[in-house]
């Protein structure tokens, strides 16, 4: 039997933590999730992911090899291969993740944030293939964003590069978990259309479903499922989450001038009711040399396995290329 | 006696056409300048640059050898060597400028507009020297931008990154010259400031010697000499426009994560009027992990002989570099 090259991918959650093989061609060999227990140490779950992996290797009937290791992580450094002030993880200041799983693997290792992932992982496996020039928008709980330029995912000087959830809408706007006011994700994500929704009740007089709904029980899924019923409480919503996501899309668009930009995420399925509208805000707040040229697209990744095959394209992305490439080359590992 | 190395750097504006030779250390040589008759074909301007480098050269006592040619103009485009539709020169929809110079010059010919040259001039002979991210904003009439990735300038999918002063500041604000509403040139630049004295004016009622001064006769050369003397209308305006480009620069840090911003051009003069409270408004508007670690500073460029050099920098860098160097390949040269 022949023996094939796989990562591991591995995608760490607040809550979950999920692996999976993955060969050169996005191949998913296996799967498995263990708790993060996101109160333990970094240590800990480390040990136990190892423990995990060698279990599902174990019960594999194909012959594989590791050959990497790629992994998504909130607060995650690539440069600095840290996870830092994570938010929902007990994990401190620092964490060299990178040194934690070289501990038990002889590898190499590499870790980013999930919507650098994402972003990677529309690159070797999903629907950018081929593009040197695009951008990613995750839209879950936050927005994240990856930015890939001259086919290379974009770290910037520190290896921050890409978070677009924080620029400016509104400098009084709504309060940010950051500590700002008025950041994107406050009002583009899955939680900043439950705020719009909160917003759109107090200030219009129209019946509606989600009238009945309170703010702990609000969910995207809620005012999804009750603009398709033609709600105009959630219509609305939804236009107006299309008109600043169109309206921030045009500055990142003048920024990097990308072919492309891939929305994925809980709030992107949604689909058309979201995309169409922000395409043609989008295209209104453009300067003229960008405007009706740039595609707005849904992930070409699958929904469920999207996070470890991100984690996974980020070491396969890095095992392709010369180490010393220039698109990777750190100038701030100490910064 | 040895012979040197020069390229010619030229800078091609919608009154003047200056032109430099320029060793690899930035050395000008020699410089001179043309009217560019903006009603006549790019054909003729091309002919009468050939004849006065012609003129130049044969004063010069060193020995020289051309081995370039940079060129920076308005509405440039690197990939297609073109300038597009440019709204102070009569050319037409699309010059290809490279194609005109090589039927003079058997070199290489580059061109791009004039704010990514001074970037590539900030990187190859500035203050820029050593880094790998920056952004470079030029604030003349309107508000220009060169942004620097991994070492190269960043053109994007279709050679238009980079256009900074276009981004939204406000979707129902003042109009922009490109046929928009409410983008960043409108409010900072030179002309910018200019309006923004006249909305105070029109706000407030303090005395200001800017009371008498016509909104043709106004530029900003008069708003900062009035600031300086402690004008409260002037101060305002300075404020203003510090606090909309501290935020723009914020959202901009959140896409590419620069090691610094550097400021150049016209208004940029005022110095420390501009650049401290720029800088303050930026770190309250930056995301904690960028706060306080962007560097706002001014250009290294000698105002007079910048855009000549800049101009140079764009063809020395390419001759520096492989021709098929992963940040210069285009992607969309039919686009």
């Amino acid at each position: 039997m022949e023996t094939r090259d796989v990562v591991i991918g591995i995608d760490i959650g607040g809550t979950k933590t999920a692996f999976g093989f993955v060969d050169r061609q996005g191949g998913l060999l296996a799967e498995a999730s263990i708790a993060t227990e996101a109160s333990q140490p970094a240590h800990q779950l480390v040990a136990r992911i190892h423990d995990r992996i060698g279990e599902v290797r174990a019960a594999l009937e194909s012959k594989i090899r590791f050959v990497g290791i790629g992994i998504g992580a909130p607060n995650a450094n690539y440069y600095r291969g840290t996870v830092e002030k994570p938010v929902n993880l007990n994990w401190g200041t620092s964490t060299n993740l990178v040194e934690l799983f070289q501990q038990w693997y002889d590898l190499p290792v590499a870790v980013t944030n999930d919507a650098n992932a994402a972003a990677v992982g529309e690159l070797l496996f999903g629907a950018a293939a081929g593009m040197r020039h695009f951008i990613v928008i995750t839209l879950g709980t936050g927005l994240g964003s990856g930015l890939v330029v001259n086919g290379e995912l974009l770290y910037g000087h520190d290896g921050y590069a890409g978070e677009l959830g924080h620029t400016v809408v509104d400098p009084r706007g709504r309060h940010c978990a950051c500590g700002k006011q008025g950041c994107l994700e406050t009002y583009v994500s899955a939680g900043g259309i439950c705020r719009t929704v909160f917003s759109l009740l107090a200030e219009r007089r129209e019946a509606s479903p989600l009238r009945a709904v309170s703010f702990q029980e609000m969910t995207s899924k809620t005012v999804f499922d009750a603009a398709r019923t033609g709600d105009p409480i959630a219509l609305a919503a939804f236009d107006e989450t299309s008109r600043l996501l169109g309206m921030k899309l045009a500055d990142a668009v003048a920024h990097t001038s990308p072919e492309a930009i891939f929305l994925c995420g809980g709030l992107a399925e949604a689909g058309e009711l979201l995309l169409k509208p922000t395409l043609d805000y989008m295209n209104g707040f453009l300067l003229h040399i960008y405007r009706g040229r740039v595609k707005l697209l849904p992930s070409g990744m699958a929904s469920g396995t999207g996070a470890i095959l991100g984690a996974a394209a980020l070491i396969w992305h890095q095992l392709d290329r010369p180490l010393s490439g220039p698109g990777f080359q750190p100038d701030a590992v100490s910064a």
